[in-house]
């Protein structure tokens, strides 16, 4: 292996000006950087930079596509994301597919920017990184959404085929849980403010509120499960319906915050109490959790812990291409505050 | 100019090898890649990828530093600025610097974290960027805070030198516009809740209060200026000595919306109507706007607009090295909801 003093000497300059074209900290001209290009590569020379990447094909950057970096956890995941490849000296090339208002709350029909997400792989392919890590705002399934690529790729807070890693959260879990820590706190009638119907979070976190209802030998009249779409207002009407119910809840269950301030506006406009009449819990854990009145018992999302696990698997991956896929689901806690 | 082609006729493999080598998408044999590599260089072809960058010295990737992706303005500014760079063809290296906890709320204090950011630069500098958009969590002077640099510099939602190109929002004409706002809705005794004394964003704010208050010739008392900390536990606190006040203010202005929370939340505990007997103005426009009770008029910063200005810049001082350092301050806007 040669050093930088032999290709300076090859070269015929200073190892200063070697330094200088692998590094690009100074303009040199055309000529010399040629020289020392040629003399670089004379030489078998591997600086610790693009030459070297050029050579081993790998370029110590790991791509990050997000669905958009202003989408709730998004960035909390890529916080946790860089600082794990930062450890491992990675660095994280980032490219936002700008989905926030295209997707708004139907993010169903992320099926639609298939070409948009694949023009985004294609691009952090381009720039050489060693992997790709995808980067949800809605826990769901991609199937077959990305073409076939030749790179380890991870989501996180989302999920692609059974051939795939991910990494992401507990839905069903959190919502058993969090179900269950309603009736310790003596409720008996607990209706739910679910998303929409064929969502992935609503279906699962569905089945754990059903599973803590059964477990305790609790009823579930239908009138008790009503479907918002995400936004404060479903939350606030879906409320103002199920205080018509002839038996009306004690505490309601909203699937998220947004609609979870929604039922605490309806039950105040309703001249009703927040715990003392009907008690309201949310998920999230987002800032209005903390500023809403009262504040919001809620379930937070373990979302640095998630970049964190997608960048050590995509790590993983890039050692071991051939390693099984994994499935990481990480555990939700719940937020106490003073709505339950 | 020489072609794919020919390359691969010089090393006697087909262009889809060649290719292959070029943009990484398939791990070939060494003595492949090697023989693929001397072509390249032998034909003095230039693949639009590492080995092109490696003779021009510019990469078409830009670093952006950030205090934290986590901060509250600063994924909508790298929304901004990823999109922009997109258009033009250029790559977002992300840097993260981790500041969140750190910094909390004592963002004077970032002087402290020097070698951290000198840090997150080098490495950006490795990365062979061709320029850095710095990102601040907060508008303030970064003077001398960066070791001398070869790439060119802008600072967004910061400032640097005089010597440094920045992009950033109307502090000053922002308050004294919010000011008039309320003298507008008939308020003559208007006190204001600032952030920490020396920050650069109260000092500004303050002069555009004080500039508002003098041209409608309305007395400002020094006991209708207090100085929380920028949370709202000091919101809270600070309402509760203005509520002391012997002339009550009948509309307080907030430097930002947490303090502003604090101060619905004081007002409501003392029986007070909000906007009927106090009203409460806020600054930032987070989420939680929107959802306190009543809904807050507070101050839109442009954070997306910023971004895109900042890639812009950067982008322009890379192909114009030597132009005259710019600094473009935008506008920011009223957003009216029910609380004044």
């Amino acid at each position: 292996m040669a050093t930088m003093k032999e290709v300076a000497e090859l070269a015929g300059v200073s190892t200063a000006t070697v330094s200088h074209v692998v590094n690009g900290t100074k303009k040199l001209s055309p000529e010399t950087t040629e020289r020392v290009l040629t003399a670089i590569q004379q030489a078998n020379y591997t600086p610790n930079t693009l030459a070297k990447s050029l050579r081993s094909g790998q370029t110590h950057t790991i791509g990050v596509l997000v669905e958009d970096i202003r989408g709730l956890p998004v960035p909390e995941i890529v916080s946790g994301i860089s600082e794990t490849l930062a450890v491992s000296g990675y660095r994280m090339l980032l490219y936002d597919l700008h989905l926030l208002e295209k997707l708004y709350n139907q993010y169903e029909q992320i099926v639609a920017y298939r070409d948009r997400i694949n023009t985004g792989a294609a691009a952090l392919h381009q720039a050489h990184v060693d992997g790709i890590i995808y980067v949800g705002m809605h826990d769901r399934h991609l199937d077959q959404l990305f073409d076939p690529m030749q790179k380890p790729l991870v989501f996180a807070y989302s999920h692609g085929t059974q051939q795939d890693s991910c990494v992401t959260y507990a839905n069903h879990d959190s919502a058993k849980a969090l179900t269950q820590y309603l009736i310790g706190k003596g409720h008996r009638r607990i209706a739910v403010i679910a998303g929409h119907p064929h969502s992935y979070p609503t279906i699962m976190r569905l089945e754990g509120y059903r599973e803590a209802m059964a477990e305790a030998s609790l009823d579930v009249p239908e009138a008790y499960i009503r479907y918002g779409d995400w936004e404060s207002d479903s939350g606030r009407a879906r409320t103002l319906e199920l205080l018509e119910c002839k038996e009306r809840p004690t505490a309601i269950f909203a699937m998220n915050d947004l609609m979870a301030a929604g039922s605490i506006r309806a039950l105040a406009e309703a001249g009703l109490r927040v715990p003392g009449d009907v008690a309201v819990a949310g998920f999230d854990n987002r800032e209005i959790a903390r500023y809403l009145n009262p504040p919001l018992t809620t379930v937070a999302l373990p979302t640095a812990e998630i970049g964190m696990r997608a960048a050590k698997r995509i790590l993983s991956r890039i050692q071991n291409p051939d390693s099984p896929p994994q499935r990481e689901i990480v555990e939700c806690s719940i937020i106490e505050r003073e709505s339950v």
